[in-house]
């Protein structure tokens, strides 16, 4: 296994080629640490900045044993990893970070309120789906709307339906695919806000300002940090977000998704045990931004400032709207991060831009 | 030939592997832009952050024509490309930035010192040195100590030779392997400053704030930057840059050394075609660092903005010294940079280190 701190000219090994391994292999490369990544395709957005690059299934066992030759720590860019890749990376003598537990309670969206209820920390109502028959029986007991999700995986607003009114259950149990699912009750909320926080392999807890975001067809669209907050609702936030990291004890990186009522409570709606989207202003708002913060987390080094030197508003760049970079790219105050997809599919995400002002 | 702007997705060729080749591939990564990088030896800085590694000399004409299909444009990281490398790019359909004319006035002391004084600015004393009976007959005209230096190549101190007296002449001329030459007169300057400018193919002109440089032992050790200086010095040090990079027609990033002398003359000591050490305080110091600000130019992008957001110390970590790494990285306001090089010889640029205070 390993030892930490680990030095320059280590690898940090990736499960998953998307962007947020590529701005993780850059944070690496500037630390002086190699990236071997691992995805189904090759040439993708992360591959091309790191210095391994493995083609192969997530569950491609050689692939895998690859990778754990290749890296000195293993980590990934996405929360649905399966339980028996973890087992093979670890069989294979990988550490990997964050750890299995942090990934089961991710994946799963019964565990992950029932883990958050369980450590103190408020969520809305739910109630745990295993059949249209529970459905029904749940829907007595929740007003409507109220949300159906699948227990596992969908993103971006996939896999889940609103339900409108009692009747509808059925159908909404069709929609999601008739799988294991959660039945959750609506937040009245003002709005959504996320906390990104890092804890170290001491247990030392760094916490970002609090970020404001907004959706657009349950796709992230836009995030303003230091979100405007009270102290008392900023330090509410934080503590809610040192609370899970301790809970899980979590190593790297980890994003609190909440929702903020009018009386001021926080709800927690969602935990991504990974580097995330609501984080991309710190990489030009912050002196070491999220993926730097979460190499240095998995690598044993010791955690970066986490303090805003701008105000900073993130607009991802979703399909075509990547079109409009010669005019981002001359904008004096925009910072314009592309992720090297060749096709600009609808609902994809090309890049985003970060535009600065004076705190 | 290459349509300018670039769009994201193309591909950027750069003629040696090492760190500045390292600190553009991953500038070029966040504008969405691949690198391509040619060098000698495999897996160097730039390789490890590449999506395309071409292992070669520079004069290998088959590795040349590779990089030359693979990239939409091409740069360098070092002054010294020979004029048949550059034409052999050219042939296979490359645009190369900056150009033939830029490298050959910066590859030849002479060459380089006589532009200066062409173009109104201000060098010390010098004479061109053919052979030891040049020298002898030079040296009648010029107070020691002077300084022979190769006319061509050296770098860090390397290929030069001071003279303290008359009588040295001989004894230098064989220290520097009896090459063509230039003696140059002492400037007794107050201290070293340099100027980092960037010029895109619009012709339009960004110049950073001015850089005070320490060297040890021929090598830059220190650079602080906004350096404290007279908004008259100031302007003048950006005049001469802006001089230089139009009468070069230059695109891309160029480095201008200077003395500046008790009395407030600047003299240009030597001038950069390229990224230079003195301006890796931008990495974190500006928005913009020269890195992205020299891929832009040469992309034919508009040029990103120059001030500094911090007042900034750079450090060059020379050898044994990156093994400060751990203690450096738990530094608060220090950024480190790591090259990614393997050994640590008495001598290499390991990597630098950028300490931030307000400005």
């Amino acid at each position: 296994m390993a030892r930490f701190p680990l030095p320059p000219g280590s690898t940090i090994g990736v499960l998953g080629g998307g962007q947020l391994g590529r701005m993780m292999a850059m944070a690496a490369g500037r630390l002086g640490l190699k990236t071997a990544v691992l995805d189904p395709d090759a040439g993708g957005p992360a591959a091309q900045v790191s210095a391994v690059e493995i083609v192969g299934a997530y569950d491609d066992e050689t692939a895998l044993r690859r990778l754990a030759q290749a890296a000195d720590v293993i980590t990934f860019e996405f929360e649905n990893v399966p339980a028996d890749t973890v087992a093979a990376l670890q069989a294979a003598g990988a550490d990997v970070a964050p750890g299995a537990r942090a990934l089961a309670v991710a994946q799963d969206r019964v565990e992950e309120k029932s883990f958050l209820n369980a450590a103190g920390i408020e969520t809305v109502a739910f109630a745990p789906i295993a059949s249209e028959q529970d459905l029904i029986q749940a829907l007595r007991h929740m007003a409507t709307p109220a949300l159906l999700k699948t227990r596992r995986e969908g993103y971006d607003g996939k896999g889940q339906a609103w339900i409108e009114s009692h009747e509808a259950g059925p159908a909404a149990w069709k929609a999601i695919g008739a799988k294991p699912a959660i039945l959750e009750a609506r937040a009245d909320f003002r709005r959504e806000v996320s906390v990104i926080a890092a804890r170290g392999r001491d247990g030392e807890v760094a916490t970002y300002p609090l970020c404001e975001n907004h959706h657009e067809g349950g796709i992230l669209r836009r995030t303003t940090a230091p979100a405007r907050a009270s102290r008392k609702l900023a330090d509410h936030a934080e503590g809610i977000a040192h609370r899970i990291l301790d809970g899980l004890d979590y190593v790297g990186v980890l994003a609190v998704e909440m929702f903020e009522l009018d009386d001021g409570r926080l709800l927690v709606n969602e935990i991504a045990p990974r580097v995330h989207n609501s984080g991309h202003w710190t990489l030009d708002g912050c002196q070491v931004d999220q993926f730097e913060q979460h190499v240095r987390a998995i690598a044993g080094w010791p955690l970066g400032p986490t303090a805003a030197i701008a105000r900073t508003e993130m607009i991802n760049l979703i399909g075509s709207d990547v079109d409009q970079w010669p005019k981002l790219a001359a904008e004096l105050d925009a910072r314009l991060w592309l992720y090297g997809k060749a096709e600009a599919r609808p609902g994809r995400k090309m890049g985003h831009v970060n535009r600065l002002t004076e705190l």
